[in-house]
């Protein structure tokens, strides 16, 4: 990843100073005010965001320019920013594209870690966000286990809900996709425990173990991962978090087991066979894995529809189906970790809707771009028996859970789901001519017919990270994720246009590269 | 504690059926009306809230009363609501009393267990809510740490960092107590693994070992806590939780150690040979448990100033600055727990500096009133070397640090930690000549000098519940803790002329018991 103190000057950096900093102020408010007079556009962008860029907008030499640099000096010295891109103008930002203070105006496809849904300073979303209900949500903020809002059944029913995968019905809510799957975590061992106590109360050795972190009250169940995945970095999520040494160095972690996840090659078609048997091989892996613990040892397994942090991995439905089939074989919960998948992206709502299961998953984490988070679950058995064991002061945020009812509701209204698997078409086609035009410079094209999760690889991780600033350099903020790869994040309202841009930006790099 | 299902009718209900459903729903509206026209009162609740009731207004013969039964159990089909009270009319709620939907209005001393600091819809809370800065915040929600708003330095210094205890000039934010105690828990093991690796780069073993969670990558260090303490509910700050076995019950745990938190005896100056023995018993075995580690495996030690879920256990000053003494001796960091305790109630804003202690603990974790979450530092070591390592998407959340930044304000200008000081000792007081009154029925007042931070015993756990589903029909929301404790946990702004009304309901109560 890239500090703050690193930039480069980029070649094509001059060609993007064409408008002042003045016009670029105006232009969120311009466009609020003909949103509210309900002028009508072509494109959901164009609706929310009329005088949204048409392309990237640049003043400084480098980015980081001289104002972020400076201000991110001055929040050094009490926060630790050493990972900022640059200081960002939020008030500046609109729809696809991201300001930061030296007026810089980069089209975003990175957007917050792929967490912003539907573009900066939305219209509808500021709406929520200066409501009533909002403001009683923000200053009475209620432990909403004990004294819940009486409002909190319709605001879930109309949003986070009414947005639920096949085959669930309720849902825990939460403050991060960390704690999302880590309470997701805690209600398979309180399954799995159940489950094996039958009708029986607790033990007293269980009463009295536990309070000594000991078994069997503590016991010694655990959750099983994939190679590369990436859960969190809390200590339940992190010992399930298998991207990189960096992220869990010095951590103690669980001794909870892994397996593999298929390495597939690129293209797909080309490799059909070998793809098959990795898989396949994968999957016997994994039973084999499952067959050395004794059963009720492992509570669940937690999977992601495409490992993001791990590098864009994806898998085929038949490895997915495969993996659901073996654990219900052996009795094990499946949790699906949707926090970077969820909401659209991949051109379903829920990016595992692409496979087809026979029998949903168990629990469904999401957090990110739905900004409120928890997880879904159908059995009434994920519930434990006694209250309080699931259980937090907030459980959750009724201001979140308001902002994802907009954005579920938008994305509904606009049929963005269907309006970004189209996009992302286009995009996966032109960057696969792309890079047929640039051989050697990028490969492993990954996301067809998965909206615009989209990525590919550098040659390695020094030609990524020289990629990824001189995108920068050119008005396109843009991430990595792995050892060399590049991964596309952009918003829901994310066009061919602004496809158009990126693709332009990305050709003129690679020529240099 | 209290099911939803489970309510008993009060015979002292009858008595406060005084107001009228309509005229409570007009109340919060024209009490923020009066405040924008800047008339003045005498005490901070009357300036925040004109028409703040005088007293509990009761509609039903129990709480919950029937469309509180209704909405919970609609609520119950799609999320874990069997601990409610009842449910919340959040909008009908004003300064210190809070209303349910049948129309009830209590005087609230347990607020969201102990996450209100300045009343139900304060009005200054509200502006801030409504602000654009809000609005920004909430709808274009930042990875902090990578894209920085150019404000946030200055929301945290003029809010959060304002508010830094003695020592500590620093913050790393977060979302929850949990998540605050969490990444407090990782800045120490960094921290150790840092100091023993010297200016050695990470080992090709620890790189290998850490992805398989095994050792050395993946250290056998632990965190030291006490007895009786609550840390949080996750998979980390659930292994330093000692509270109760419900809460750890079928959940893997780290084997990290507890040492034995003292168990004073009241009143207090009755008993100061045994406590200071107790307490120089407490640190002896605290010393004994770290001699058994080898050196260099406790990253840290983490206690609270009062064990609140485990009872309100206090201890003296002396003991905690024996423990200080003791991890400075041994060379091990110090973690204060201030999630509950922090943010006024005590009499100071940090309970902690009631200790007066030589050097200040080396972290101090905050989180529910403050509404924002995080832990204070100072040494720079406390940042791990490298970015990236004590990282997550979001890293805090700019909404929070506004709202923390008012209440800090708030508490300033209107010198309300001096007043709450004030409040308790008063309340303290009148408690201590109550219990005499009705012997036998209440014991063990703790709290004297702590502000309004105060609580009690009951006979029995039968005879506490009781003792708190009588007050609640009395009019009063009172929460327990441990296993026959009861702990006041008022806002800010709670004067003597609601104490008067607490302690009214308690004489009843303790008459009827």
């Amino acid at each position: 990843m890239l500090s703050a103190r690193f930039s480069r000057v980029s070649p094509t950096l001059a060609a993007f100073r064409t408008v002042s900093k003045t016009k670029q102020a105006k232009s969120a408010t311009a466009g609020a005010i003909a949103y509210r007079k309900g002028i009508r556009y072509n494109s959901t962008a164009a609706l929310y965001y009329p005088n949204e860029p048409k392309k990237p907008q640049a003043v400084t030499d480098s980015i980081p320019g001289p104002v972020s640099v400076e201000l991110n000096e001055v929040l050094g010295e009490v926060f630790d920013n050493r990972a900022s891109y640059f200081v960002t103008d939020y008030d500046n930002s609109i729809g696809n594209y991201i300001s930061d203070k030296d007026g810089n105006q980069l089209l975003d496809v990175y957007c917050q870690i792929s967490s912003i849904p539907l573009g900066y300073n939305n219209p509808e979303l500021f709406k929520t966000a200066q409501s009533k209900e909002m403001a009683s949500a923000l200053i009475n903020r209620p432990a909403l286990a004990c004294f819940p809002p009486a409002e909190y059944a319709n605001i879930l029913k109309e949003g986070i809900l009414a947005a639920a995968p096949p085959g669930t019905d309720k849902v825990w809510t939460a403050l991060s996709g960390s704690c999302a799957n880590e309470t997701a975590y805690k209600a398979a061992f309180m399954y799995l425990a159940a489950k094996k106590r039958g009708s029986l109360d607790f033990s007293d050795e269980e009463l009295t173990s536990v309070m000594n972190n000991e078994a069997p009250g503590s016991p010694e169940t655990v959750i099983l991962s994939f190679d590369k995945g990436f859960h969190g970095r809390l200590f339940g999520s992190l010992s399930t978090t298998r991207s990189k040494a960096l992220h869990k160095l010095d951590i103690p972690a669980f001794k909870w087991p892994k397996a593999p996840f298929p390495a597939l090659k690129y293209p797909l078609n080309e490799h059909s066979r070998e793809n098959a048997e990795e898989e396949a091989r994968c999957l016997a892996e994994f039973e084999e894995i499952i067959c050395q613990y004794p059963p009720h040892t492992i509570a669940a397994i937690i999977v992601e529809p495409v490992q993001s942090e791990g590098g864009d991995n994806h898998a085929s439905s038949v490895f997915f189906q495969g993996l659901r089939d073996i654990t219900i074989k052996y009795d094990i919960l499946m949790i699906v970790d949707e926090v970077q998948t969820g909401v659209g992206a991949s051109g379903k709502f829920w990016a595992h809707e692409h496979w087809n299961l026979t029998t949903p998953p168990d629990m469904v984490t999401f957090s990110k771009k739905f900004q409120a988070a928890g997880f879904y679950y159908s059995n009434p058995n994920l519930q434990p028996k006694q209250a309080y064991r699931q259980f937090n002061t907030w459980c959750g945020d009724p201001s979140k859970a308001l902002i994802a009812r907009t954005i579920y509701q938008e994305v509904v209204k606009n049929d963005l789901v269907t309006k970004t698997a189209s996009v992302g078409d286009y995009l996966y086609k032109e960057l696969d001519s792309l890079f047929k035009r640039h051989p050697g410079k990028a490969k492993n094209l990954r996301g067809e017919d998965y909206g615009t999760f989209i990525a590919f690889d550098c040659a390695n991780p020094t030609k990524r990270n020289e990629f990824l600033l001189r995108m920068r350099g050119a008005g396109i903020n843009i991430g990595g994720c792995g050892d060399f790869s590049v991964r596309l994040r952009p918003t829901l309202v994310f066009e061919k246009s602004h496809a158009a841009v990126l693709l332009s930006a990305m050709e003129t790099t690679l020529q240099e590269l």
